[in-house]
């Protein structure tokens, strides 16, 4: 259901990260290994921070792997910061405005998982919505309300905290009509100068999320490798599934946790726990 | 703001009433005259019934104009009851799923014109909806919560009846808010077996719309039309702006009024009376 | 390379065969076994007889398992003959005048192969059309340029002829400049009455290619199916895939085969030999 | 039959021109004044230099006012030089490879205006392009066919002496089949330095084209104008039909006329003389 990246470090064009790299996103569009599914198939879409206010995002019904516009974009914008989603619906329509990333404002939010039976839970979860909210969203999709829940609940004060009550009230929610697990959520939020990330399960059996060892360490595992010599010590990556031509340069975040990266690169991180 | 048209009666090739005809529907949506707008280019759809269980819908985001999949459905499926519509956005996004007719069960459903300010007040009206109906809203336009209003209604049992509460309701609503005038509603609904036209507005001054003259007055007229020649006295087309090679064959439906045509092509109408 | 199937026979809602059979076609958009591709998701589309003039044709650029359009006329086009087409492409763009079938007149076409190093000889081989096959062009597929050189050398006379004339063309072309192997080619023609099968590649190792068994060995197969108790002695089905709810029902059709079904149900198979 | 712009000067977000100035380029697609059709809905692109190899290209078959991922590109992308199109179809499909701008390495091409009886005539300009040529073009739009036919004839050394010369083969071809008028072409062209256009038809009533008075003159005509302030004396913008809110501020481009923009802003003008 889904997989995502981001970049937080110095200016890359994003194709770098996108087509370039052995099985990176594009490529795991079409064939995933770590995946719930093989094929990420459903649209694709990317965010990023540069010119202009708040972030630039492009969005597609198109597979990944076909989408010209897509090859162009990421590889004509050079960006510090962004995020790319590449979509396998979970059952809700294939449609733009249920692609990811969405955003709002400075904000940017990526999904990977799922709101269990959320067709029959869409309406109890709306409900803590406001009116500008409910009038914002524009497609069906279960990440789109997430988002917006996550708004509501203070995100642009304490992203890690919303997130948190986000996920306990669809815990509670569900468990009120005893749908059982309630979520996967492995979550991308940047306001464009952090980055969020988080990995987390109501079942304790989340989605893979990976972040990129210490570039000192990576450099040493590829001695030659010219495009890895470029890295500043600063440059962070978040994954989904790594890409396979820098095997060992991965830690896989923890079940449950909740990971910040700063600018400059500092990065810490700390348990997610869900609070109704 | 939209065109729509209808047809009841004798099997035909939809395209006879779509393409064929001078000014018909897909010119209508490069030049409306009738139209709040000059062009319906965001998006088009017919739905029809015949074979299968319940109506077939085909919706996309192309402009009518240049849909060469609508033109090849239009010239293959011969249909004795559909609606087709061209949409014209009062705000809302260009994506299929915003695309009319709507479609639930055996109902489909066609607007032309708007709720006023529905980004403020969509929230208040999808509280009137039940779990179901928000789980199966899949995109943003007003009309689809008219739609799932209607059902919530009582559409299925006493469609007028239930135009006229939901209607009632939206003005209400939006008094509440103070939001005049509230609505616009151009509305063409059919079960397969009976086809339902509503001309209202909440200012009194309503879109257009007519219904065909009688099928003899129509031939008495174009004595030496072919096309004509073949018409039924059952058959009846119901259409937001006339068709410009059939002038004098159209009755314009009054302000604030519900037609019904049941099968075998008789009519009635009757006032449309909102109600909260 | 694509997948596709053809029915001839009594009328049938498309969808039994497209999304109602365990590994249908839509199924294979996303799960191919015996494909040289997994996933077939660079488009889809359907070619069908019935009511207007000629094929009504729907081609799209979503994948198969995602498209809507494709669900509802499938579930609401009844139909003695159709052909149907899961595209991965082979190089070129994912756009719809690359999507299979072509139509041309009363001819529809599905190919699944290529032709190997379509960019280099493309110029050659549509030196060989006409100006109005070149103006009828809309894509850049492989397939499309096929399709014209087989209406240019006799499709309409003698189909499986003018498809061994083009395969010969091509073959001659390319060995011309050195390219091997020249062709792969499991292609399906239609002119409404009749349906022709080819299954033919250059280095004799050809994509799969099934017709169905006599229909009495498969109601013997399968005594309580209530599906296959419809189907009648003159129905007949081709497929690149077996449908795995079918075990038994098929005999694959050997390298180098062409089988023309008649209207009846009647069927032959001939030596396909390509000559230049 | 569409229209397009261009930039040439300073660093600019493409909205600041696309989308925040009065009657620009995208109001053009709904409202087209001076154009052969008022709508221009049949897709649009944009393509731009800055970050990454050659030019960023984005192209999409939405109408440019529906199209929310041209708002967001042009709202993100920071660039010297670019140039944007909505498009009008002269008849050939609305699909993504016929919209404007084409590409090849780093040159870019827009193009207002018609080859006459195009789908007569393909076949014998096609003739006139390499193997390589026919192998990329992916569409079936006459300007396609025009922009290779100029790559072909020396675009690359000499770009108004190339489109001269294939004007002239154009017209020449056309005049064996008495075909007349032969070419309507308002073109742009760039390499990411210079930017070139072209106003010219056979008929010598050539589709608009405008360029931008000197900044100097601007500044006079809007002395309190916040936006108009930031303009430098070498900035230029080229424009099939004029922004209404810099009334006075463009001077029209003669008939048969080659407008040539170099780095720093200095322009010139000479006749354009087609000859085969």
């Amino acid at each position: 259901m889904c997989r995502w990246k981001a970049w937080h470090g110095q200016p890359v064009v994003m194709e770098e990260l996108l087509f370039k790299t052995k099985h990176g996103l594009i490529d795991q569009s079409l064939h995933s290994k770590l995946g719930a599914e093989t094929t990420n198939g459903d649209g694709n879409g990317v965010g990023w921070y540069g010119s202009g206010e708040g972030p630039g995002v492009y969005r597609s019904i198109s597979p990944g792997w076909a989408d010209t516009n897509l090859r162009h974009i990421a590889a004509h914008i050079e960006t510090p910061l962004f995020l790319a989603h590449v979509r396998a619906s979970s059952g809700t329509a294939v449609q733009q405005s249920n692609c990811h990333p969405f955003s709002h404002g400075k904000w940017l939010f990526v999904h990977n998982g799922l709101v269990n039976q959320f067709h029959a839970v869409r309406r109890d979860l709306m409900l803590a919505l406001d009116a500008q909210s409910v009038g914002d969203i524009e497609g069906s999709a279960d990440s789109e309300v997430l988002f917006h829940l996550a708004l509501g609940f203070g995100l642009e004060d304490d992203p890690v905290g919303a997130l948190e009550r986000v996920v306990g009230f669809v815990e509670q929610t569900l468990r009120g009509k005893a749908i059982e697990p309630a979520v996967q959520a492995s979550i991308g939020v940047s306001d464009g100068e952090r980055l969020w990330a988080v990995r987390y399960s109501t079942e304790g059996r989340s989605r893979t999320l990976f972040r990129s060892r210490d570039v000192e360490t990576i450099k040493r595992l590829h001695p030659d490798d010219e495009r890895i010599e470029r890295l500043l010590d600063s440059d962070r990556i978040v994954v989904s599934e790594p890409f396979s031509d820098l095997p060992g340069d991965w830690h896989e975040i923890p079940e449950a946790t909740a990971l910040t990266i700063a600018p400059g690169g500092a990065w810490e991180t700390r348990p997610f726990a869900p609070r109704p």
